[in-house]
């Protein structure tokens, strides 16, 4: 019985090898990767569950579809598991809905990608209770396939200039929609384009003539028995993007169509029947949602990442090349060190974006606690850390699978590794639920105001995330971790107070606030990363220092102490006139030590993520190693393969070649 | 009259606000990027007679095409330029070859891709006169079309590795090539999988039982009447890319298929009918072809980085979003501090690639001449200069892709931007042509024998280019271009040094050369990519140094500027105990001081690489900036809007939501 469960006799001994090095249980690694023993035994037990109905698998690989079959595929699958899901899931457990998607439609999209994310919870958040008796049962029945509509061409993060309006008529009682351009267009929002019959769309409300802003509407957008698209309504898929081509991101265009006054979502407020507005009793700033999202996406990031790494980390210890020593056979290239050093320091991000995100998660829960109690301090700290997180764990995932990429060489850049659809999904993260510059200046407007609260001699109001702003560093001590954390708060701390130093003069010097932020913007972005990767490493310790079995706690801690060397000598820019060469040096020497550490259990590490092989979808990254015969499998059963002469060489190549002969 | 020739009238007000603002004639600027006004002008007089054959169009956007729909797209182009292209360009100009096939087949490939770049230069260079006879003027003609296979599905660096087999029966006086495993099928060639008829094939030649390496034969694989591959001949297409799916990339294996003895190319080796091999009379070192293909790689890739570049640049001077001072009109995000951080470092580059580029092939067809004189030591520095320049330029090259993309927001991950296929194309050559990995460690060999060298007092037998290795450095005076260098030198240099000692200090200490190696490699790349970035800013500075027109001087001193002191910042872990943070705070400030000076000419910067629309492929690009209809009418005309409801959900939506109602 080995440690590592992954093995079987059917294995390349390559890779079997590995794993048997494993020096830790891969099943309490899984435990402490998801949360707890019954979380991690789940997931093996859905994959399992899936991997037993025939009808779920891929009727081919994904990179052989183009759009049309990707999307029907995904509504075939939809339809299966329709009439499964609730015997293989608990269908109220989000984490397990979005496990059993992710294993069986896999991450491109799919039509109904927007109905339980985006649209049920407007309704639920959004819709007064006679609203929801009325659309709410038929959404989750899903007599009805809705989405939401926010995002126009022509804007994104400034909501205040949506074009699109929602005017009013007391008469009919009806709200008239209308595009009045073409960058009003709503554009982007996934499901829109050709699945949805139904929307809530975001519009800017107009009563007697005056703007109230952004406002939700519930809008029917096509024929419930034809899907065709009502009159008034233009609506559309955007066309392919980078990833997510098996959703159907649309646009959406209104020509004066009305709607009854009662499909403004009126939970909130309320517009009566002669036009009157009623704002909500007390308007406050409601940022949980945000918190929310950006800390799953920390987590699902994470997991992005991991994917790419157990697809490299198992190439790597199969594929050879070239010689070390031993001059009889060719080496693994996972021992080579500048391999390792592609892969091992993003394995080790991998775990602290998944552990940071749970923390987050559960942060966000207690805070909920303290906001009801009416402290919101806290509260507004995780707001302002999760925008930062958000935006380096994004950033540092792409970064991590497209060197996971390049560490399979040639075939990494195979539609069969499936690495470059990994990282189109990521990647798109940088930019969608608020885009990573905007995201960081979010964070920076919170760091300048904590400096200025120390400034000003009120450091006791600080957050607790921000406290360490107002103390003193000395010379770092690198014999302990928390030497390590010193030395990573003092450069965030000085980072912070520099760019806001930068800022206030520029303001004292005579520029207006706006330009002088402008012209500071650069440096803030740097302090508020600082301030991120500072969180990430506590959380991966605080998470480290929780785990209470031996073998998977020493593996973690190598893992911990790899990370925070790799961070310091990342940033060690910032640690000039701080830190000596030799300790520059000192941090060199530890995080190739690590590396050396990382190796033997490189592969047991990946394992513990427990993603199936259906769900990873890569011929490189097969859990049995065995990827060469595959890989010609894969190859010979592709589309171009279906005939030994294609029509183009028929019609264009041969007639030019005949003709040279002439 | 403009000094920025791109101006039109049906333009977006937005670009051609920019383009009045020009201190400089583009067509010059163009002049100086490609070489001389010849050049320059040469491109535009191609891409306009392009313009004017309507064949020659694109039938749809290429994101809008499967792989076969490209590779027919690609065939019929090639044939309708078959009967043109010698009425456009000079046939002969490799240049003027490349540009007329970017225009009109764009970069993804095409069924010739490696007819002319790659099998006719092998059987140029390595086929005998008789074979010349007998193929040379076929292949002109395109009587026959073929490619170059050398690299296998389990070998690709290492060459000595390659299984498959030619072996000599002298009976028959025939070679039999033959596929002994997986591993050893031919996988990725270009062009093989479906177009080619023959190709060159790279082999381990036996005979009498002793294996000669890898040799060079002409192997028909298809029947040159039916297209047929003939019998003992697997071929077809790998499967998908990340792009390059106009190209049929492919696969061939050998099932004891025989060919005569005289398909050995016998330029440079001989086997006589007996079997006798007979050596060429002095094998030497020729690393020529590499440098070659290597310069040419930098200008490419910074003509790819320059295409994103020209993409996002324009469109962010269309694209406005939130306010600075002015609360009526939203801003420009080219306004954004951070939107310029993102960008003008990366356009920079782009115009250091290319003079690097340009630079590396005139310093290449100097030492020509002296290797003619037996001098070979300029060769040997050039040669280790153009692996590590490959490596951090396409590095590089990816990074700045990837900004430029993200910098457009939602609307770069839409295919319409068509920047993340410029991606895939210009990241795939961080792996083919020499991995990048396995780049700077041969740069670094040649950086550690330098060292070697200074240490036992020979320093006079270094080459020019790391002459400075054995130089001592002062502390650096940043008020001059100069001082830059000689701080940049300073941290290449200590660099330099700090890893071989790392390397020979584990020998001393016992281990293996290989294994000092091995773990001094992660050091060892740091010091490469110190030294190749040193290079590009010193062929830089010397390419400013030659431009006689003043503003075009100007505006190239001030990218310069820009260049050095974000190259400076980039590195600066390096400058530890060597620059003080004063010095640091000064580079930053002279960083960003550069990119508002940067701003104003940004757009005429872009437009002077004068890609034509067509070459471009992008929406968010188009010279006139007329985005968001276009955006609007791209989408519109996308595969799937041409039916209001999919077929998948009238069979599986539909009927769901039917069966929900009951």
């Amino acid at each position: 019985m080995h440690l590592n469960t992954s093995i079987c006799e059917v294995d390349n001994p390559d890779l079997t090898e590995e794993r048997e090095k494993g020096t830790f249980d891969t099943d309490k690694m899984a435990a402490v990767i998801y949360g707890s023993e019954k979380l991690a035994r789940r997931r093996r037990e859905i994959s399992e569950a899936v991997s037993k109905i025939p009808e779920l698998a891929d009727t081919q690989p994904f990179p052989f579809m183009d759009r049309l079959e990707k999307i029907t595929e995904g509504s075939r699958k939809l339809e299966v598991l329709n009439n499964n899901i609730r015997d293989i899931i608990d269908y109220d457990d989000n984490g397990e809905r979005l496990h059993i998607y992710q294993e069986v439609t896999g991450m491109e999209g799919h039509p109904l990608a927007l109905h339980e994310v985006m649209f049920i919870p407007a309704l639920v958040s959004q819709a007064s209770k006679e609203q929801q008796e009325k659309w709410l049962g038929r959404a989750r029945r899903r007599e009805i396939i809705g989405c939401y509509a926010q995002t126009e061409m022509g804007h994104g993060t400034n909501l205040r200039k949506l074009e699109t309006t929602a005017t009013y008529f007391p008469d009919t009682q009806e709200f008239v929609l209308n595009t009045p351009t073409t960058t009003a267009l709503k554009w982007w929002p996934g499901a829109l384009g050709k699945s949805s019959n139904y929307a809530v769309v975001v519009v800017d409300m107009i009563i007697k003539g005056k703007s109230y802003g952004p406002h939700p509407f519930m809008v029917q957008l096509r024929d419930e028995k034809t899907h065709i698209p009502l009159k008034g309504i233009v609506v559309g898929d955007i066309g392919p993007k980078m990833s997510f081509n098996g959703g159907d991101n649309g646009f959406l265009g209104f020509d004066k169509f009305r709607v009854p006054r009662t499909n403004l979502l009126m939970r909130h407020v309320r517009v009566e029947a002669d036009g009157t507005y009623v704002k909500p009793p007390h308007a406050k700033v409601n940022h949980s949602a945000m918190v929310h999202v950006r800390s799953h996406m920390a987590t699902g990031q994470g997991a992005l990442l991991a994917q790419a790494l157990i697809i490299a980390v198992r190439y790597s210890a199969v594929r050879r090349q070239g010689f070390l020593e031993n001059k009889t056979q060719e080496v693994k290239v996972l021992d080579y060190q500048t391999q390792q050093h592609r892969l091992f320091p993003s394995l080790a991000r991998a775990y602290a974006f998944i552990f940071t995100g749970f923390e987050t998660i559960h942060l966000y829960s207690q805070l909920l606690k303290d906001v009801d109690m009416g402290n919101t301090s806290g509260m507004a700290d995780l707001h302002a850390l999760t925008s930062g997180l958000k935006s380096v764990v994004t950033h540092q995932t792409g970064e991590g699978i497209e060197q996971a990429r390049m560490a399979c060489g040639g075939h990494g850049y195979s539609m069969a590794s499936y690495i470059s659809e990994i990282y189109g999904i990521a990647i798109g993260g940088c930019t969608y639920e608020g885009e990573n510059m905007v995201m960081l200046l979010q964070l920076a407007r919170y760091l300048v105001k904590s400096v200025e609260l120390i400034k000003s001699g009120e450091a006791k109001k600080l957050g607790p995330m921000v406290s360490y702003l107002a103390a003193k560093g000395g010379h770092p001590d690198l014999s302990s971790l928390n030497g390590y954390v010193t030395a990573f708060e003092h450069m965030a701390r000085r980072q912070a107070w520099k760019a806001t130093e930068k800022f206030l003069k520029l303001m004292e010097s005579g520029e207006s606030r706006e330009i002088a932020w402008n012209k500071s913007t650069v440096e803030l972005t740097r302090a508020s990363r600082l301030h991120t990767r500072l969180f990430i490493i506590e959380a991966f310790m605080r998470r480290v220092s929780r785990i209470e079995d031996i073998p998977v706690k020493e593996v973690l801690t190598d893992l911990l102490h790899l990370h925070v060397n790799y961070e310091l000598l990342d940033v060690a820019t910032y640690a000039l006139e701080f830190m000596s060469s030799t300790q520059l040096d000192y941090i060199r020497d530890q995080l190739y030590l690590y590396l050396e550490k990382i190796r033997p259990s490189a592969v047991s590490l990946v394992d513990s993520f427990q993603i199936s092989d259906m769900q990873l979808r890569s011929v490189l990254g097969r859990r049995d190693g065995n990827v060469y015969e595959n890989l010609f499998k894969w190859a010979k059963s592709s589309p171009l393969n279906k005939s030994d002469v294609l029509p183009s060489v028929d019609k264009y190549l041969m007639p030019m070649m005949e003709k040279a002969k002439l």
